[in-house]
């Protein structure tokens, strides 16, 4: 019988890897929040994710259980492992994923270089931070933030006024992350995979572009980055995978400084919008090597086809919502762009898909990709 | 929208069709012959691929219908015509496939290279073949063989006297085809794909090894078949695809005669088992093509990620039905290859999988791929 693997949400995640799973001969079903989400073709459930019934019973006929995101709540994930279902990644390391305040204080704990930060729990505190840190800062969100969201910029206190009256209200035990505006040269992404018997191994380093919070655009390799850089990555993300126990695929975005240091900005713990590339641009891709993380096989090789892959998302698409529509002229134009959409309609900012081109120049590269990706814009 | 296709029948070759639509962003659909089929993650729809109300029910909800196999009957492909539905391949060029007779027939009329063949009605008329061709010859029923099923090397016309008897029973229209045994070097496959609206491509030219009558290995490209032979081999696959107005993939198998010919050996008109190396080692798949251009959009370029790729299938798999208890061994062993299973249970001689390698220099490549397929030998 084949291999049994639940996703616990329906989004892209949970469709990219529904290939692999095909592919790999495994079984996949999905608990999907609803009807007609990404992963809608191997949803075997709909319901509430925070709601441990609904995910018991989700779990019970598969072999391991996988998440889409980071959001299935504590006390369900340990429901999950005292009822024996295989939870992959465990909610230990999940709780490091699931609060920013948490992950600084561990990833500080582990002498990990983080940006400076602190937690705050009104202005008094946050102006202090600000004076200490030439006036300006990022605050967070401890819970919830994405693509930008539950982050902002400031520089004074009330520009986080709400979030300090939520934190009141809320309770005493919680609070603001603010950390420094680190003056990054750029920003980066070190993907890893653990599986649970211990193997650890990694995709090159990668350059991330980001718009407004959004990724926008992936190279890989990160251009320059081969030897004392990409080594430093690497070591740090296996340490990182191999100290907070992560099983399955860990994203580590980082920031590197104009003094040559890295510094860890955030932590996914599944596949990442900056693993996308490696569908076609490595011989074992995220979303395969997942799977065989979590159901604890022997890990794929990360080599990639090409000197070099890049990634664009496609992120609003066309404001009639008819992205099949620019398929000809894309497809067309640039044949050997690989091209990805996630069943999604088209709203302005949001990630309805992505395209892949890979070759041996990097300009080049990406280029055609950049151009491929513009067919399905507004 | 998606676009959305519809495919009859549920095995392997739609199951395959899966990945690249999900990746694609397409809404595919499967018309399955029952439950727990190879496609069944796709499957909307149950029943009979030979009865018109069926897959007429079953077309009304897609853009364009295509097929896992070449089995559907004449009279339900005309009435779907007549229905409106967009058939890719259409009945005309299907008619080709599916009877051997025709086939010959309509190749002899193109001028395409094949092997000498006759119709035969009796034995006298099998002798008399004999008789003009060294006293061996392989017959075939001209409908309903695959991998080696409805295929005979005969030396004397009691070999098929069984075939007779049912062609006499079945009526005076019907008869058997007589082959020459072609004193071949090797066997090649030349795939290639086509549109409605016309545009033609081409993967590169592979080497095909047969076992029993069933394909064993792929080697791509064909190892010494640069220039002269790749160049006429891909012309006579075009020119075939446009003669017959095949639409989607058409997988062509050759024999390589040692006087440095080629003759058309069989026809598929869908994914063909000498084209599952390009899901890993082709920039396009034949799966991902083939859904490409029946819904007539542009083809994508089907260059390779490297200088040689190898496919071994998986042939009957062990003898305790148990697959999946042989992966550690298998992805441990090699984990550069790219392993595929189709949900079928292990049974002596069926096709359950395959294994795809890649790389730069061949004889290492067939070695990898042979020894990664072993592991699931019984």
């Amino acid at each position: 019988m084949a291999l049994r693997v639940g996703v616990v949400g329906g989004g892209q995640l949970a469709r990219m890897m529904v290939p692999a799973a095909v592919e790999l001969g495994l079984d996949i079903r999905v608990l999907a929040e609803g009807p007609d989400m990404s992963a809608s073709i191997a949803a075997t459930a709909e319901g509430d994710h925070r709601d441990a019934a609904t995910v018991l019973a989700f779990a019970r006929d598969v072999d391991v259980l996988t998440f889409d995101h980071e959001h299935v709540p504590q006390d369900v994930l340990r429901a999950l492992v005292e009822a024996g279902v295989a939870v992959h990644p465990g909610p230990d390391a999940l709780a490091v994923a699931q609060d920013k305040i948490v992950m600084r204080t561990r990833l500080t704990g582990l002498g990990v270089p983080v940006p400076d930060w602190a937690v705050v729990h009104d202005a008094d505190e946050l102006r202090a931070f600000l004076g200490e840190h030439g006036g300006r800062a990022v605050v967070k969100t401890p819970r919830g933030g994405y693509d930008g969201k539950g982050v902002r910029v400031v520089d004074d206190p009330s520009d986080v006024d709400d979030w300090f009256l939520a934190v009141a209200e809320a309770g005493a035990d919680q609070a603001l992350l603010v950390e420094e505006l680190v003056p990054f040269t750029r920003e980066l992404a070190q993907s890893v995979a653990r599986r649970p018997s211990g193997e650890v191994v990694a995709w090159p380093l990668v350059e991330t572009v980001q718009r407004d919070g959004v990724c926008a655009e992936v190279i890989a390799p990160a251009p320059g980055s081969a030897g004392r850089l990409a080594d430093a990555a690497e070591s740090l993300a296996v340490r990182i995978a191999e100290e907070l126990g992560v099983t399955g695929v860990l994203a580590v975005e980082l920031f590197e400084t104009d003094d040559e240091r890295i510094l860890v900005n955030e932590l996914a713990m599944r596949p990442h919008n900056t693993g996308h590339w490696s569908i076609d641009g490595a011989t074992t891709s995220q979303f395969e090597q997942h799977l065989r993380a979590v159901l604890d096989l022997p890990l794929g090789a990360t080599g990639m086809h090409a000197p070099a892959a890049v990634m664009v998302n496609v992120l609003g698409g066309p404001a009639d919502g008819d992205l099949a529509g620019r398929y000809p002229a894309a497809l067309a134009a640039f044949p050997e762009a690989k091209y990805h959409f996630y069943g999604k309609a088209p709203r302005p900012g949001r990630k309805v898909g992505h395209v892949t081109v890979t070759g041996s120049d990097v300009d080049d590269v990406v280029y055609r990709a950049r151009a491929a990706a513009a067919h399905f814009d507004d």
